[in-house]
């Protein structure tokens, strides 16, 4: 089935701002068998009708994003709703659930914020948990005057569209779609590994399998490896990539490493704390976005300054000035440290130079020793390179750490 | 002048890679006056001939990336050619420069390589520094038999179209665009007001200046004021928002708040510690994102176990015991011990319930206190109500907590 995206927002052909719908909405549907075929980014006003006009001729699954909210600039749904010929009428119970959300957060109401609860006769509304606008859907050939695709209308905020799109939009897909029940989509989530040394690794193997196709999706110091297929043939092609990437798959059920890491803990009933030097919070910021965070992690000692490492976590002045702040004896001296002061089961510390500036000969820009402590067996650290802009260095050493942590929580659990 | 681009690549419709390009040309045309008013995301292959054949029809200046490599599925240059009815012939000084690229590379040549060396009758060569596919430019109605735009085929990796943009694109467009330097655009940062607050404080007024356009882009928190226009009609628009959201606003040159406090610190020679329980890090994290945060970020406690409140920010357990974590007086505390542990001129702090679970009638989940202690004024602490997901709770609560420290450095530069 041919499947459209548009995206609506004159902020995003300012360039301001990346677009991040097309990349989910892609990964979402493609268990369906479903891709993107064309991807169209319009700006808020009266372009968003002439290829809409366009598209319902075209697409046979068209999603729309952004628009939908209370400002003028907003004209999606009216401007849908005029394409159709179908009446807008005023939702009572979505126009009760705006009122009762706005008192929730002692927002004052204005008349703009109604407009929100307006749908077009016929279309089934999809309920937004993370914002006032509800999203919208339009089966196809709704109105008896136009020819149109299945439709639906979307909010622009990734918070509000993702999880809406999870509840309410892949249900209705499922419906939609013609789906051979045989098809199945595996991810398995590696790190520490680039892309090309995975696909050097499985790539042949893989593609000699019939009927099994296979793809990534790389972020800093992680990758997605993806294979669409029968059951069968993935289990095959699963043994293969088992074999090859081993330790370096961390989840195979769609958890980011944090959320692994913080159900093994769980498990054992065993504590983490971490000290940061140049990842500067991110370690304990991505742990503490982790729900139930809370049983597993007990502190974050961030020692930006390095006085603020003598100070918090009593690292040795002597050794900082005889090795250097970013060195393995300050790094081992930070994990074991924050593990004894917070009196965890294990810490793990970051010691490193982001850039742009602070780099030398022998330490250059991207220079990052990790270290593991624990409660129950010895120290160790490591050292890293990851030169890169500040913030993928910082992403890349997290996970390093991360990676760390998780080789030996599992090797203790398999020891 | 209509600016269309069109970004060609399958594997950009599959979400894995993140299209650079519009954000890139969108930036770099601005100043020459010139908007993009349509970008379309297109798969290898024949949607590229259907789009360009529409396209010629509606565009001034059309951008084409990507497709212009030695593959199979690169077939850019031989679509256009063929459709403004140009015969393609070969260059030979740019197919001795691929000779000598690829010898200099070790690379084999093949007989798909020299394609990249054709070159359709009146195209202009674009020379690639960074890689082997050279850009092309066609002046608008090049061909006798097609009615075309300003066409430009530039190849698909960032670090080679970005270069030629700016030696080679730029120039020409410089030609093409009948210069006004006077249209503009001004953006204002807003922090702490919704987005149909701002709606009602100022849309009306500034939808009455002819040819000012208005836009917002919301994030939790964190609202941009778009306006677009000539100066004149934009000062006096820039007036309206001033008086109407006054210190609201945190910055008019795309800064963030974080970078704000960064540049405000430095400014005064004045450093920061943060001691963080519901934010979990992410107050440390975004200043530490900010290059030179090392001048004026000293330490971040990230308490997130009241044992550790005890322990690493010396909370009285009685307190605790008292009023609960989350409480206006742990709050203080926490604020007070990390600036006076740390020997920072100011310190923030935040305690809260981020959910899904942790909430009480009397203290329900988004229920946040936030507070400000500096060395030279007294402790100022502020309740917040935030009810939404973890991960937006955390970043409307870090947002608070920097609009706090910011209101205060702005106050006392005053004052």
């Amino acid at each position: 089935m041919r499947v459209v995206i548009v995206n609506t927002g004159t902020e995003l052909l300012l360039g301001d701002i990346q677009d991040a719908h097309l990349s989910f909405i892609a990964h979402e549907i493609f268990p369906l068998d479903l891709r993107v075929e064309e991807r169209r980014t319009l700006p808020d006003g009266s372009a968003i009708r002439d290829a809409l006009e366009e598209l319902f001729g075209r697409a046979e699954i068209l999603f729309v994003t952004g628009g939908l909210g209370p400002t003028t600039d907003d004209i999606t749904r009216e401007t849908v709703a005029d394409l159709l010929g179908l009446e807008l009428h005023q939702n009572a119970e979505l126009l009760a659930s705006l009122r009762q959300r706005l008192e929730a957060r002692r927002i004052k109401w204005t008349s703009r914020i109604g407009r929100q609860a307006n749908v077009p006769m016929g279309a089934q509304i999809l309920p937004n948990e993370n914002g006032s606008a509800p999203g919208l859907y339009f089966p196809a050939n709704i109105s008896p005057r136009v020819s149109s695709p299945h439709l639906f209308l979307l909010p622009g905020p990734p918070r509000e569209l993702q999880p809406m799109f999870r509840r309410s939009v892949l249900p209705i897909l499922r419906l939609i779609v013609p789906l051979s029940d045989s098809l199945e989509c595996r991810i398995y989530r590696v790190v520490g590994m680039g892309e090309s040394l995975i696909e050097e690794a499985i790539g042949q193997k893989i593609l000699a399998i019939p009927k099994v196709e296979l793809g990534y999706c790389a972020r800093p110091g992680d990758v997605d490896v993806r294979i669409l297929g029968e059951a069968s043939a993935l289990d095959r092609a699963g043994a293969i990539i088992r074999t090859a990437l081993g330790a370096s798959i961390y989840s195979t059920t769609g958890h980011t490493i944090e959320e692994t890491i913080v159900k093994l803990l769980s498990a054992r009933n065993e504590t983490l704390a971490v000290a940061e030097s140049c990842t500067g919070g991110l370690l304990a910021n991505r742990i503490t976005n982790v729900p139930g965070a809370s049983e597993v992690f007990v502190a974050g000692y961030v020692c930006y300054a390095n006085q603020a490492k003598i100070d918090i976590l009593d690292v040795d002045r002597k050794l900082i000035e005889k090795h250097g702040a970013v060195s393995e004896a300050v790094s081992r001296a930070l994990a074991e440290n924050a593990r004894r002061s917070s009196g965890s089961t294990y810490a793990i510390a970051t010691t490193g130079i982001a850039g742009p500036t602070g780099g030398s000969a022998d330490k250059p820009i991207g220079t990052v020793y990790i270290t593991f402590a624990s409660a129950n067996s010895e120290t160790i650290a490591k050292k890293f390179f990851f030169p890169s802009d500040r913030e993928t260095f910082k992403e890349l050493a997290a996970q390093a750490a991360f990676d760390l942590l998780r080789r030996k929580l599992i090797a203790s659990f398999c020891g």
